[in-house]
């Protein structure tokens, strides 16, 4: 299905059930289960924001709210946030089936003056890629991505200034995309 | 209007138009002019998250995706996150109309489980709490409001609990409601 630009499927019902069995079915369930083993683990606690939707109409049927019409807004923040051990951490997930470059059209002008208000107060933020016909995932931090943003007049990220700004998240078992050891290498943890 | 509890009004258009210039119209506006506020002076980055809808139908017109039926769903988090100098920050707000007690039914079990998870991951979570006739905000520290709720068979929070253990946010014209100013007292910031 065509959602609009930045808009993830996963509060519409009715969708192919998500199989946890499997492989490689997608960055977003990848993050799920990694974001549960850190709760699990007691080592994290990073959770998915609901989608903004705006409500235009709504109908009262035996004692509760029916939304009749509303739209999906434009993403403001990212997707993810939560804390480890205090420090506030926040990104956003986005995956590419391009294989040499990511499009700057992923991520809204929000979303970018969102990671610039996380960097502004000392937060942990960053983007994470999936290239899926490398089947490679990195974390680039935001201060990568706003100095690329700032600095260049390019529509789109190439695979280079990932490999040589971002760091590759190993892809495991369990967890199986461990994008905090990244975190823990930078804090010295 | 009658929304499901823990369903705020503000993704529902054609309400009454927000009056910045007028005091006392809702503890949420309060808050949302305190955040606004906090990221103008630098301070902190505390913003309102998404209400949780779960989409049932939706339709295509114009290249463009209408929903056309959906549902509010109970609240898992609290309405407020952020960053104060790089510490995760979290809370939720709610006012009362009881003068002498605060309906537990206003915080969901997930809400509370949200809260245990940010006090085991050594961030900042509380509640803040407006008694509306008595026109006093008290701020409740996550660990005080599940100390009450695990060793208390009461449904509701008396006032006194807020007096005795919470601390009461200083109203005034700039920012609107300091609650900052007792995380500084208690970081000794």
């Amino acid at each position: 299905m065509n959602y609009p630009k930045g808009i993830k499927n996963d509060n519409i019902i009715n969708k192919v059930p998500t199989r946890y069995d499997n492989r490689g079915m997608g960055l977003e369930n990848d993050i799920n289960l990694t974001n549960q083993y850190y709760i699990n683990i007691k080592k994290a606690y990073i959770y998915k924001k609901p989608t903004p939707i705006q409500v235009t109409k709504i109908e009262y049927k035996n004692n509760s709210i029916i939304i009749k019409e509303g739209f999906f807004k434009e993403p403001s923040t990212t997707d993810y946030n939560g804390l480890y051990n205090g420090k506030y951490i926040d990104f956003e997930a986005k995956e590419t089936n391009n294989k040499t470059s990511f499009s700057l059209n992923n991520i809204h002008k929000h979303q970018v003056e969102h990671i610039r208000n996380i960097i502004n107060n000392n937060g942990i933020g960053f983007i994470i890629v999936r290239f899926n016909k490398l089947n490679k995932s990195f974390l680039l931090f935001g201060k990568d991505l706003i100095d690329f943003i700032d600095n260049n007049g390019r529509k789109s990220i190439p695979l280079t200034y990932f490999v040589d700004k971002g760091f590759l998240i190993q892809d495991n078992y369990l967890p199986r995309l461990d994008y905090l050891k990244i975190i823990d290498n930078i804090l010295g943890g």
